[in-house]
């Protein structure tokens, strides 16, 4: 071989060996690709990592699937968890924002549950610093499910089987609580992990995983800089950045009214500042940002390229990021719905 | 023994023993209440019975699985037939009439979609013959899914992954179509068979299915005439009947506008004439009557007893019948949520 190559250098092949060079360049081998990739990002885990942990118990996980999936936890009984983070939709709701009690609209786009102990922090600004701090909040607010915490304990002591779900799930706890029922949906929401997609399957060693224009769009989506911020094994999620680095995207995509993480630290240096969102499922959860007002990931993608690293993307360039994107979906969750524990005589009625 | 009954008989015993015969007669030998309940009900089968078939085929079933759970078939992407018709509530949603569209009430009950195949037809007043029929109106209803035919057609056709579920579905049956849509649903829905409740376990030969209670309540229940309209597989859907036929109910149970049945046939004997509902898994679905206006079975069955069968049943009677009605809740469908695939492009967006 390296005899060939000497031949070749003497007959003066160089320039074509230069031309190899550059294509293999902007490709690079899927061996080369997959050390870079593995030093930005880690495959979902089938299990809750330690580190993450505990994870709940049987009896935990159950009840939060079944509190998961029960709008008597909303002041309507019409609205449950499900309702806007549909496991059968990628986790979210495909709305820009979400639709609550009495038709209101959300402030901002629904993220996923999928994969969501990913994150460092939940909600778009970060405000809640857990999962089970972040459960709270959509059953109290006025416009998402309008329930509050007293009417939340007395709908569940109400009912004697959720009763016993919870003494089993919260052993010598004694009376259940608000923190109880957050903790279990909590429990519920860190089993709905998304393993096995493509891109894990190729991070852990199968070169057959993604496809030629995939593995062009992964060498872009590191060589550009995106990898810089949606990283860790949820691509994302691991920190907060200004909606806007090097330019404002403009209201549609970022509207001013909208500050961001600074309502929630008073910083000026946080103004227009968000979680960067996971990209595991991506595919699945349009609209995307916060305002959910980029419907295709070719837009989204274009955006960013633009607002975050100051990139005017080719066509072509955005076609191969976004069928690297595209092989993030993963296994969803097996769901067998909850059969619900019926209401009884006490259990406050549906106020619609 | 009929030696003992003599002597008995000969020491002046015989008011005891008429005692005992008139206790007997009370409550008859679960034997006897088996042969009186074969004579009007059959248990709920764990398979569609072949003179209401065909049964789908496993891709029809399955599609008609998706299509049930799909929000897009709704013009805001909010709500799906499994938000009024919610399998992890009894195949109903809970509420006196159900919310739809921008927060728009419906006018009667949702009934439940669990063994509805055995109603001999659908709606409260019947107006569609069969599931095929019944799936088409609530989606195009305004103030229920609010999607006419043409948008359900674009939605479907623009996912690619739905157009090759209707070719498994449908094997060379050429486009997409509304009927189809209806009959996918319906395929699924005659799958939502709840087989295996202590009623059915007693109809079968368990004598300890039944506790004393729920016994004498079903002995209640054919000496009182109850079963003379709930009856069948469905304890209901067999017939239609005037609620009133002894007393009006009054304006809180049967207002005078609805006029049932009459708005189909124009028939002024069908003037508050309506379906007999299921009373399978009546516990899990409150509330009661196509007005949703009784929350406990105790009011719903002391509202029988006067207005169809002129009787005034004691306290004691109305709990054992509710005994009795409470041994009705069968198994639960098991349902594993469907992993929706994912809009397009051209996929109409939500309009909320």
């Amino acid at each position: 071989m390296q005899k060939l190559l000497i031949i070749a250098l003497a007959i003066g092949l160089v320039g074509s060996v230069t031309v190899d060079r550059a294509a293999a360049q902007q490709t690079p081998s899927p061996a080369d690709l997959r050390e870079k990739a593995r030093a930005f990002s880690q495959p979902v885990p089938t299990e809750l990592p330690a580190d993450l942990g505990p994870a709940g118990t049987p009896a935990q996980v159950e009840l939060g699937k079944f509190l998961y999936f029960d709008p008597r936890l909303s002041l309507s009984n019409q609205i449950s968890c499900n309702s806007c983070h549909n496991i059968a939709t990628g986790g979210v709701d495909n709305q820009v924002v979400s639709v609550g009690h009495q038709w209101a609209f959300d402030d901002r786009n629904a993220p996923t549950t999928l994969n969501a102990v990913f994150n460092l922090a939940q909600f778009w600004d970060g405000h809640s610093p857990d999962l089970v701090a972040q459960a709270h909040d959509p059953i109290a607010d006025a416009r998402e499910m309008a329930f509050n915490d007293q009417d939340v304990i007395r709908t569940i002591t109400s009912i004697p089987q959720y009763v016993e779900m919870f003494d089993k799930a919260f052993p010598g706890d004694g009376d259940v609580t608000n923190l109880q029922v957050q903790e279990a949906i909590a429990y519920f929401e860190m089993t709905l992990l998304t393993p096995n997609s493509p891109y894990d399957r190729f991070l852990e060693g199968d070169d057959a995983a993604l496809g030629p224009d995939a593995l062009a769009g992964l060498a872009l989506f590191v060589e550009k800089g995106c990898s810089g911020c949606h990283d860790g094994i949820g691509l994302g999620g691991t920190k907060y950045r200004k909606f806007g680095v090097v330019a404002d995207p403009g209201e549609t995509y970022r509207p001013v009214a909208d500050l961001g993480r600074f309502d929630v630290t008073g910083d000026e240096a946080d103004k227009y500042v968000y979680k960067v969102p996971l990209l595991r499922n991506i595919a699945l959860t349009a609209p995307y940002f916060h305002t959910g007002s980029a419907w295709s990931l070719e837009e989204a993608v274009k955006v960013m390229g633009e607002a975050q690293l100051g990139e005017d993307l080719s066509e072509g360039d955005v076609a191969k990021i976004v069928a690297f994107l595209d092989t993030l979906t993963g296994d969803q969750p097996s769901i067998v719905l909850p059969s619900l524990p019926p209401s009884t005589a006490t259990t406050p009625r549906p106020q619609p």
